[in-house]
């Protein structure tokens, strides 16, 4: 029996990824202890996530706000790096260094992701529309087997979320208005700036990002559809 | 038994599209019949396809010249079609004309096309580094089965080929050196193209391209390998 899609028009996903897709703290956690341990250090590995994260929007904030040219994640994860590892006692070769950064590269999906996808895949186009550069988002797809149709995002667009050109860049990459595609998150910062350019929004609650507890449970802003995780949503979805 | 990749380093392969991996001749007669001849026409349908493509390079090289701005492939293919239309008597509404255009979204893979690549995958990266635009790409890979990491190439460098900035930017996408790269195509002179900017070169035969006997049947340049095929490419690599 065929499902009509619920939201009429609809035509393509576009995925944050970033805690919506893959589980970032702990892959960062796992990823530092395996290249720093036998280094001889012992840190709180989850903390070391977080610090790298808290870094984040900071780093991007000197590209969206025009004080630094377009430069993609990496990049900017590689100099967040160098900024607050002396604060964990880390002193780090250059090559050292760039193993720790390509940690982002080898991010783990939450566990019905993939599965997920392939299902809405079926109805939608689907991109990864994230702030993370183009070898990164095809790195994470290899490791997860993420089918996505094309990469889009940051890299694509030259400058980072949540700037308006990000969203509307995906959008026409695909020849598709605002309104026939639909962003899908577990920020709802990212889904009230895609709003805003007239996208649809769907929510994916993942109450545990930053740690037990610690997520959206639900959005906080009006949106098209919210799902507990991407299979629901792929159901809501009528995949 | 592994393998050994005969060229050493090589981690990417990008490939020309239009001729190379589809055989958009045949394709666009097709669609051109299934969509003209209910309203009246009867054309040599294979002339058609050859007065449309024959705009091809003339169109892109406005942009390439700077004398308009970068236009996507489907605007170029919808201003060419205006162009020589008249010649072949056709006078046609705005919705056709459109359609139409999309003929070159329902191009057909060459038959060993998607096997080969995903043999091809298993070892090196693979991404069109064609003109052809991001959503036409994806049309295509949907149709045929062609399982790209990332759809790079004019569209995301902004330019044409065959200039530099197209191949360089699909290098610096992956993260990779010119010389990691290779560039596959049908086409002697996007062969040497990439080769000037340091990327290696693989040629493939499609002596068919334009109509029986009219393709190159072997690369009029020095390259790294050449196959009959995409099929004895992917043995000669190894694969």
């Amino acid at each position: 029996m065929l499902v009509e899609a619920p939201i009429l028009g609809l035509r393509a996903l576009f995925f944050d990824v970033f805690g919506t897709l893959v589980d970032w703290r702990s892959s960062v956690a796992r990823e530092a202890e395996r290249i720093l341990k036998p280094l001889g250090y012992n840190l709180d590995w989850a903390a070391f996530a977080d610090a790298w994260r808290a870094e984040y929007q900071p780093g991007m904030e000197e590209v969206r706000a025009g004080r630094i040219p377009f430069s993609k994640l990496d990049v900017l994860h590689r100099r967040n790096l160098e900024r607050f590892a002396p604060r964990f006692g880390l002193s780090l070769s250059s090559d050292v260094l760039h193993e720790l950064t390509l940690a982002w590269h080898r991010l783990d999906a939450w566990p019905e992701v993939p599965a997920a996808l392939a299902r809405l895949k079926t109805k939608y186009l689907i991109a990864p529309v994230s702030n993370g550069n183009i070898s990164l988002m095809v790195d994470l797809a290899r490791r997860n087997g993420l089918p996505w149709d094309a990469i889009l995002g940051a890299e694509v667009a030259g400058d980072y979320k949540p700037k308006p050109r990000v969203y509307t860049a995906a959008c026409e990459a695909f020849d598709l208005a605002p309104a026939q595609c639909m962003m899908v998150a577990a920020h709802s910062s990212d889904l009230a700036a895609a709003a805003a350019c007239g996208l649809r929004a769907g929510h994916i609650a993942r109450p545990d990002e930053h740690g037990p507890g610690t997520g959206e449970r639900a959005p906080k802003v009006a949106v098209d559809v919210a799902g507990r995780d991407l299979a629901d949503l792929a159901d809501k979805l009528g995949c």
